[in-house]
């Protein structure tokens, strides 16, 4: 065995107590209408309700689960095998892809034979797989023809949650009654494929990523939250970023970004995606730009273009371009206070000025659209002019992007290809609702896709709270996935403690936005859990939390004795306080004077409040 | 000397470094119209521009300070006599107050002469002041009188923060031109005068609180946040309570409340008192039911009443009363998934339904005025019916109470008693403007000061990220101050950390809302800040920042290296890929190839454009 498949798999095994399922936590999976279609849930069990409450049981709590295989106790997980292509039959039976004999482009190809790579060479490549010739084998194409297909349906399930919803599911086959802004009560694999279809949503699933889960992107739907992560320059190993995958998905990451800038990004790409259960995107520039050794003005379309397949081939699932950085925007960025702040549009910024011409991935859009349709890899179009500070926000450079994003959106989705669009950044709050009312308006509702925004700068080491403020306000707006931003942001590269840190705040905007818009279900584990709480079912109220353990270690900092935790009270006002038990004795005193009917109480009540008022009014005119 | 004061003192002194000032901060003071306002400001001095970046000067920062005296080189603190008595001479040259023999309140005069309490009393207790017979001494009587007094206009050049807007300051005495909502540009003593008189803005110091730096909470001028401490039944001790005090106001926090339910809660209270330069609140129902031994039905409006006596002889600044919770509103709750989950409420809940009588604090508001106004303690309406659930938010029960509360509001300020409003609570994003809104409409524009509100239920140990998101959109809303939420909230009682992280989750709130609001010079310290970054000024970002020392620390994690904060890259992306450094050379660019207006330069593009869309096009053609 070479060495990095060995390190890889030594250094997650090492982790491998952190990956493991979350206390009262079971994965279960529901099947779908064959069964192939085997969706995954986190069941997390409760306890019953104390006598002094009213003894009842609790029924368990469906939680949507990235987690993958990992959190499976039956599962076999080895790394250096890569996970099971669950969607490998699906593919393949629709019949419109053919398996090559090799990586096409020319730079994997070249990575794929070259010897001295060998060690650190995932070792189990299939050949990639394209459309064949004349194909198009995006999830919009067959949306758009009215077919509904697997992964359409496995997101259908996963999306509803609740077990009677998803036995509902199979009764409604058309949208149903209207929720909140559009979403129905119920989420029917139909729903899927119209939003799809309509280029409201998109199912984020390359061919070549056949071991990926299908989730969707989309207003309708639940918000998800993207992790980035990477090598740079500075740091840099393909185990480290394997293993922040996999702690990414265990928190919650909807999907992940390797946005590695450093060594190896071919190899270590390959580890990441065969390994991972979620969607996983990509900024292509990045590598592009490694390979002319940096130099943003040697950049060429063919260099571009052959990284593109390059990551096709290998199963990306979204590619981030900033063709939306044309030559005439960029002089609108030059009085700016902190100029241009995304990576991809300053490389592609300085490239249109040392040539003096129009953005190639401009200029080429149309080829990129035939190479995204041909594996299923869906756009992110990139907001390389973002701004980068409160003063920057919603200026004319932002905005002229925008509108350029959605003329290529409409081109887009003349090839059916799935797109979304991406978004700030650094905006005040009031200035917040105005990003997506013109992405709505120029980009004809694809997916927003937004990086916070940050509502303040003065706040580096807490960027993902500045961030997560926006980031709700968005969601609720109607942007479809949250970019996360960790508490590093400004400041450092990552780690660990600031991805989870990142993970939790960015899961909280999206569930904030999820009650917001009302979405069917959101609330049932908010009400779970407040009910948790308030009978003192201390297990229950963390195992339901988005991080049990950082509840149950704050809750023993201070009171760690188990008894603590069947205790009707807790530290921060002790036994006599409480105002949750003394409620109970409100509630047990009425029951004690027979007051049986809340309506009877009230009448009561009522009848005394009146009386006080002639007695007060006299206590008020004494004054 | 005694034990305690000896402990509070070597407790103090021991955390002498971490209450240091800031680094390139240094504390300045403006001189009002009389050598007696001096008020301060924490100067932050920023480095130049580097030569790559144009060389120039970069002014300093005048930031709000809420620290007092503890950081000011020049000041000599001993925690055992406490701080000067700044606001003593404005008081008693107004001649409308008497100083007593000692405490009018029986239990104050018990406390003070029982020789068991030697060891932990406060050695330098003064005699308290009282407003002369028939006298009203709060600002709200002076405002209406058209009076401005010395606190008015310490507070106007306070709030306006930046040095030039004082300077106008003097030249404007009328609201000048709307800014935003009602802000004017400038903020003038006058304008304090109008919008305390009005009831918009109130301003919390007791006459017996001479110590405290004068500050205001209304909408129209900075949103405040407040900061809870204070002792429980599981742990106590006078030197941690005043630790987290100077702790609280180190990191921004402008009024604190203790809200100790442990031991000694009267002696600790002097302590924390004759330290302190910012309003002290209480919620004096708890005090009351320890002298009650927690039996709530055993409570007595005369307890209660001597309760407030002993707390305003002390020199709280404001009271939280939990009024409005009314015998007929209490079967409101009997259905909700977490009932009463305010303290205060529940204690109420509990006497009313224990006598089923209505509240002796709303049949006894008018008698609780009289004393408010003798000492110019201001209410804090106590929202015991607040929702503690998302389940719960905005239900009859809450309203109801609110309702109340504007109808006990307009009777506070029938007797010039000035009043604020709390708030709730757990709040889902969509249903918060409506507590705003209806807080204005019943309440009349009384400052609003909501706990949060969280946005969602599932995150305890994250609830400073909950609620920062609900407490930002309220404060743009128009809340005035917002009462902090720790990561301890729900598990236990809140540690140093967990103070300092909660502050800065509500100073990113309250800043976050300054700015939404167009609150005049607010955005001054982000555009300071991202210019600093932009600049690869790094420690100037530090310096500006809610957290210089998080700050520092973040970067230095992974750049440890004095060099690197010369850098002009940071470990995010290394050296070849920043954006940052990538804008400049597209700055350079420009000026080398001698385009120097932005103007021409955009000419020049757009007519590239033009060409290009020609070109373009048939591209598309071909398709």
């Amino acid at each position: 065995m070479s060495a990095v498949p060995k390190q890889v798999h030594e250094a997650v095994t090492a982790m491998k107590a952190s990956i493991q399922p979350f206390a009262a936590s079971e994965k279960v999976y529901v099947q779908g209408s064959s069964p192939d279609i085997q969706v995954p849930f986190r069941k997390v069990s409760q306890s019953d309700t104390p006598a002094s409450f009213g003894a009842e049981k609790n029924p368990p709590l469906y939680v949507y689960d990235t987690s993958g295989p990992y959190t499976d106790p039956a599962a076999s997980i080895d790394l250096r095998l890569g996970l099971p292509a669950l969607r490998e039959k699906w593919i393949e039976s629709r019949g419109d892809t053919e398996r090559l004999s090799g990586p096409s482009s020319s730079y994997g190809h070249d990575r794929q034979h070259d010897p001295k790579l060998a060690d650190m060479r995932f070792e189990h490549i299939r050949h990639p797989r394209r459309a064949k010739a004349g194909a198009n084998v995006s999830q919009m194409h067959y949306a758009k023809k009215g077919i509904i297909t697997p992964e359409m349906e496995f997101i259908a399930i996963r999306e509803n949650q609740r077990l009677e919803a998803i036995h509902d599911m199979y009764k409604f086959q058309h949208p149903g009654e209207s929720f909140g802004a559009a979403t129905p009560k119920i989420i029917t694999p139909e729903f899927v494929r119209d939003e799809v279809a309509r280029g409201r949503a998109i199912i984020p699933n390359n061919i070549n990523h056949p071991e990926s889960e299908p989730m969707i992107i989309g207003r309708n739907f639940l918000v998800k939250i993207n992790c980035n992560l990477g090598n740079s320059a500075v740091t840099s190993s393909i185990e480290e970023e394997v293993e922040k995958m996999l702690w990414s998905i265990r928190w919650g990451g909807d999907t992940v970004m390797d946005l590695s800038t450093g060594k190896n990004i071919h190899e270590t790409r390959e580890w990441i995606i065969r390994n991972s259960p979620v969607p996983i995107g990509t900024v292509p520039i990045y590598q592009a730009l490694e390979k002319v050794n940096g130099k943003a003005e040697e950049l060429t379309w063919e260099i571009f273009r052959d990284t593109l397949i390059e990551q096709a081939e290998q199963g990306v699932d979204y590619f981030t371009i900033h063709a939306g950085v044309r030559l005439a925007h960029i002089p609108l960025s030059a009085k700016r206070v902190t100029g241009i702040v995304s990576r991809g549009g300053s490389i592609m910024a300085k490239w249109c000025l040392a040539h003096h011409k129009e953005s190639f991935l401009y200029t080429h859009f149309e080829e990129t659209c035939e190479i995204m349709k041909a594996y299923d890899v869906a756009f992110s179009l990139g907001d390389g002019l973002r701004p980068g500070s409160i003063a920057d926000a919603n200026d004319e450079a932002q905005f002229a992007e925008l509108r350029t994003l959605g003329e290529l959106t409409k081109i887009a989705w003349k090839h059916d290809v799935q797109t979304m669009i991406e978004g700030p950044g650094h905006v005040p709050m009031h200035m917040i609702k105005a990003n997506m009312d013109e992405q709505l308006k120029h980009c004809d509702e694809a997916p927003f896709y937004t990086l916070g925004p940050l509502t303040t700068d003065i706040a580096p080491g807490y960027d993902h709270i500045t961030s997560a403020i926006g980031a709700a306000m968005i969601g609720w707006y109607g942007t479809a996935m949250l970019c996360y931003v960790t508490p590093k942001e400004h400041l450092g590269l990552p780690n660990k403690q600031d991805v989870r840190d990142g993970i939790i705040a960015y899961k909280i905007a999206a569930h904030a936005a999820d009650l917001a818009k009302g979405h069917p279900g959101a609330q049932a584990r908010d009400n779970a859990l407040s009910k948790a709480r308030f009978e003192f079912r201390w297990q229950d109220q963390f195992n339901l939390s988005l991080d049990p353990e950082k509840a149950l270690e704050f809750h023993d900092e201070t009171l760690p004795q188990e008894g603590a935790k069947q205790a009707h009270f807790c530290s921060m006002c002790g036994p006599h306080f409480c105002s949750m038990r003394i409620t109970q004795d409100v509630r047990d005193y009425a029951k004690a004077h027979h007051i049986e009917a809340e309506e009877a109480l009230k009448v009561g009540m009522e009848e005394m409040a009146e009386e006080f008022v002639k007695h007060g009014a006299q206590i008020y005119q004494k004054v």
